[in-house]
């Protein structure tokens, strides 16, 4: 997000909250001082020194010197310890020398990350829940409301709008299962001093590991992990799978508004979507947010990913991208998954539209219908030639299929004209619809008890 | 892959296999000869038909003329049921019209699809074993062979080449873990008729679904999937991730073997990366190969992302993207893997030239341990005083460390010449390099136990 | 393009030759023989080598062998040259040591590479050209024929299907533009030696360069390139905006072919798009693809400008990844050219269906048209609060905005039934739209007396 | 970029300022002031009005309420004209109705990032001088200075530190080339009222954007451009271009400082690259952040031409994707820019570490010279057969190659020692290193009188 000017479109102010600047300070201030207190408890640090560390107050940095000595330095972590230390300095001068003692800068930053992350993922979650809830509600409220079913934008055949909720719920609930696998994984303390050996700590490193992982309330990977981003791109493909599962939402919400199909209405607020000069309109502006976003996370993930192919024991590239890429996919993350419930909570569904959109040819998408119907009586094979030779005339003459139908003999003297337009009633032939939207919502129901 | 000119530089000649034009009808042709043995269980088709249908042998389907119909249909499966109709209707007229019966192109494609990533997951699965098998035994016996450890690309501080590789290993790990958990996920039936329905096959849509699934010994998805892709991510994510991982370990060889650095050798084989004109060169051509791969990978990653967003039932773009990208990536990740394992397998280590390389720096690679160690002895001010000035001057005049120090009478109060050398000496400052190798070659012995 | 299966589908037969394992074989050999001659006019090589070595056929190369031994080498060039001096000793033993003289595999690989865009821009043009035209075509025919113009997907105002395909073509001409002026960059000679300096020539270096370059019909560069790929990165750009104005194009017909649109069809093929089951269906088969390939094109963009940033004189890993992604890039670059040539050029129209979408709003589309029109009477404010009124009921009860307006005697008063129809016909508020459709359509006129 | 933390870091104030987000209000109302100017000199608006708009201050316009406006109404054109308008009625009540008059929120939108984009290129042009003259300079003195050329990261033969530089000098040459063909296409007015045909003027819309173009000195394109988004597309690639060639250069830089080659150093600054524990390191500062800039650049350009395939005469999506992706890459590139002209100004260069490490092959590196000087005199398969024999045993027993060839009595008898270690010099056989230097200065000096 370049600027501020769109952060309250595409983000969503918890998530912002997370990614600030002063969070990412509060963060790296966090590893210090854990680090201190661990160190004091392997009884490396005077317990007065890890403190006079504590005490140290996260907002007394001033950030915009910060960013300007980190633009110098060439990373945020070299000039928030000098700023640390010249604090503790004031208040303790013996403890001064304590601070990131035996850390190196990617420590601070890494574990930073790995707080913020599981802050983002806290919100992820809070958001995600909402939209399971709201498209439970749709699915159940929908599950037996016909609607043409779509594919390569043609109508097919009929489906329920509740079935089309239930995939999405579906596949919420996948990525749910998929972040509940990987969190204790992504979730984990890095910690390895200027080159992963923990040297400066002589034989005490990896105990003060475990005492910071546990204070950390992080897991304690089997060695540091600084050379190694596979835990960061599995962060970044947890993110990028949602942003897509929630594009694919709104992409049908955008389509499904478009004024000549008009099944649904995003949710109305003051001044969203409307157009003053054009009263009929309403613009898919959650949607289309929603989208906008999703044209980058994809490539913010291919960022980490190729980053992840840096040189040694520290990259000088790749770990530089990540600075970037991480918190903006999370951001977006964060928005479009807030956007997506609220898009949820509040859509307007049309099911009278929805009908009449079914009837838009006239009997022809039911076609299939009658035919399998009618096969026992008819023979398979007279059966489909009927039916075919009827959708002909019906499109060449430009009449109703029922119409067509009701004046050939051979099938008026199995079905008549109420069982005809009974056939060719939607409704009656939903296939499985009904069973699947139970199968997911059973599903999600178990959730709520876990 | 464009050409077969590159198919034996980038790929793997079990993954070729897997993703040839002809593994890709057999999977389709599997999955249409199993619906119709589940429909016969579930009494819609005659037991004669199924069995004709099975009987059809994928070889005799022109791969040429299916290839040229699909160019004009817009996809595989819409040809490739008519050929096999064919094919039935010259065995048993009567079961051809059984063939495909209640399924759309996508049920043939998509599960074709979840078939070929199966195979494709057993080739990553033996090859990444042959790769973690071959890091292990790097990593324990390299576990105390000092080497410079780099970050930004400088020397930092000394590390053992069995940390490097036991990070290798560590990471593979996590990708075999994260596959296992994504395996079930993935290997999942898709199967919906035209709209996702199965409306076709009146109330037996469930069961023919269950019985299939069971038969192609894939797990049923609680709705069919064709509109919600995120499956297909995931086996995406995967895959872009395993090459990520590996493209590390081939950033790091093939700058360990730079001319000037020569740590380590790729494996030697007639007629690679040597140079006829010029006798001193070993190019890195697997390492490069590699990084070659894993420029395209996070790219196919984020177009199989992007593609997710796509319209209502089937899409008309994004699904069809994925026809390219998936296989590509597939195939893309095989080679890359396989050939980690030879680069791993086969790999030269030089630790003469690991040694020498760290004495570069004359012992300034190694002030940070003689401080830490003189810090009890001259006090911690005095010991960081001394040995700055002792750097500046190595530095200054061009001379070693050692001898410097060995100037200082402060200095030799209290360490001679030959507790100077050893202080200098990399492999008394490996800090828990040791413990780490252990601990990850613990992980992996446990592996071979599950 | 992962196989032969899908080439019909996504590539273009003329581009796929131009692409084919043979012509790189054939581009390569070029290479060599321009540079024999050029050497042999230099005084360096022996003309009746130059002839022997310019008398080897490309055909009898084994292009299998070719490829098994590159697997091995690393690159292609290493076995070409070695198969190519094979075939030069036995006929003439001689001759054989001048061939590859001086040059390195980069040298044969990127100028190769080359020849084979200048034939790709060939093919690209042409069916470019074929592409303007139909679009003129269309613009012309229907300069004048109302369809309603959509924002955010919503009708916004009436516009003209001619503007529409009038914004294509101006997008067209413009990459027809970028094309020329970067032709005579991008069709540069490479040719540097081992490290780009040409010192086994001695002295003749930049007269073979010069005399090659002229053989080939290339530009001579100040200075070798093989570690400077904007070249390359420029091709790709073209290609890929091309892709990316074809993929519009192809998005918007996809839209307007939906059922319940209907405004345009694609050229109907036997096979092509219907559905056996589903006889109201016309699948948009050829946007679709194109759309597929345009999900592939941004990325192998990134991967190549992500592999720009290599290592001194020759790269080990994003060069490989130009090897793998410009091709593929070119080649869905001319299915994509192609199957927009062949869209435009069959696109049926339906200007009935574009009529009745613009009534779908029963007049409100048109509000904006009567307020400016009866403005000068009525008074602006009076204007705007009579019509939103007017507007409002007659969504509110369903009633067309004539029918309400006729009821309003402020309204009536300036304009009674017939002029409010006139106001009301979206064909009177066209704007500018005739004239942007002329001015585009003159500067094609243009380019054909280029 | 994410953050302010990070603004100085990647960014430069100079493209910082041009991206601010008063700045794009300052350009949008630029465009409004504009359009009631040319509307005023049309006839259309009263001059009072026009000067009452013109009159208002950007300044007065509260960014942080027009974020939030911007949030819930989907764009930032739609609150800044209610903001504006305010601000208008304020001053001249009848003023107000005529702002943004005949324009849609897209006019302004589009047409302020023009304005931006033409600010920008003023920005990156001058560090793209910067940058040329520095690496003009660096090219001129060491025209002449050895070094090893480096292939797949290996020694291949000597080249000069002028020419590397050449080879940069040439690309950037080739970048300010192509902006030049590209800034009149690019920087064109975007002005076509709610669909494209400028209705709402009726029949003064192109008088009025005649006028537009004019007084905002930006070219007038034939069509309205909303739905054809090439021109940003070209500027994307543009931008992306220069960061890929910036990139090369910083790759070879934190290449050639690698502690184990010590070539060149970055500029040296206060607080920059150094550690104060690890007093031997000089981290790339500057080089690992473009290069870190460099991994997303390649991915802003691919959502850039994804984004084009969008919808209609407005997209839901892809151009909302520009809004964040457009921006963030011009601010990148004006950092890399930046930071690639400081690089380059104040790059140390180490001639005599380029030539220790020239000598690490003990000679090895001019085999080939030494051959091809000696092929005259023992003919050239004698003279191949003995240079390859003495390599052997040069490494074989570790000894320098001029030793073992003053031992070879079939050597001795034409070249002495002294004429070996002639040949043996690499600054004897650097073929046409000079000649191609001296043709990019020449073409460099052209420059300056354009």
């Amino acid at each position: 997000m370049p600027s501020q000017l769109l952060a309250p479109l595409f983000g969503s102010p918890a998530m912002e909250a997370v990614w600030s600047d002063e969070a990412a300070v509060v963060a790296m201030v966090a590893f210090e001082t854990a680090l201190a207190a661990a160190q004091a408890e392997a009884g490396i640090v005077p317990p007065t020194a890890a403190a006079a560390i504590a005490a140290t107050d996260p907002a007394a940095l001033d950030v915009a010197a910060l960013a300007e000595a980190a633009g110098v330095a060439g990373n945020t972590a070299i000039p928030l310890v000098k700023m640390l230390t010249a604090l503790v300095t004031t208040a303790d001068p013996d403890a001064a020398k304590w601070v990131h003692y035996g850390a190196t800068s990617q420590d601070a930053m890494d574990t930073g990350l790995v707080l913020q992350l599981r802050e983002a993922f806290k919100v992820i979650e809070a958001d995600l829940a909402r939209a399971m809830a709201a498209a439970a509600t749709l699915a159940r409220a929908h599950r037996d409301t016909p609607m043409a079913g779509r594919t390569w934008l043609q109508q097919a055949l009929p489906i329920t709008f509740g079935l089309k909720m239930a995939g999405t719920l579906d596949a919420l609930m996948r990525h749910r299962d998929r972040l509940a696998e990987a969190r204790p994984r992504i979730l984990s303390l890095q910690f390895g001093g200027a080159a992963g050996t923990l040297a400066s700590l002589g034989d005490k490193g990896p105990e003060v590991a475990r005492l910071l992982a546990g204070r950390l309330n992080l897991s304690l990977p089997d060695t540091p992990w600084h050379g190694q981003r596979d835990r960061i791109l599995e962060a970044a493909s947890l993110m990028a799978g949602l942003v897509a599962t929630s594009a694919k939402a709104a992409r049908d919400v955008a389509l499904m508004m478009q004024t000549e199909i008009g099944e649904v209405l995003e949710p109305a607020a003051p001044g969203r979507g409307g157009s003053s000069t054009m009263p009929h309109k309403r613009n898919p502006a959650l949607s289309a947010t929603i989208l906008g976003a999703a044209g980058l996370a994809p490539q913010l993930l291919a960022t980490i990913a190729a980053g992840g192919a840096g040189e040694h024991e520290r990259f000088a590239g790749g770990w530089q991208s990540e600075w970037l890429a991480l918190p903006e996919l999370a951001r977006l993350t964060g928005g479009v998954v807030a956007k997506l419930a609220e898009l949820l909570e509040g859509l307007e569904v049309k099911p009278e539209r929805m009908a009449a959109n079914l009837a838009a040819t006239r009997g022809l998408l039911m076609a299939e219908a009658v035919q399998m119907a009618l096969a026992p009586d008819l023979g398979r094979l007279v059966a489909h030639d009927r039916i075919e030779a009827a959708c002909r005339t019906a499109v060449a003459e430009g009449r109703d299929l029922i119409d067509v139908l009701a004046e050939d003999p051979q099938i008026t003297a199995h079905a008549g004209r109420d069982r005809l337009a009974a056939l060719l009633d939607p409704a009656h032939y939903l296939g499985a619809a009904g069973t699947f939207v139970d199968r997911v919502l059973a599903r999600y129901a178990g959730i709520g008890r876990d």
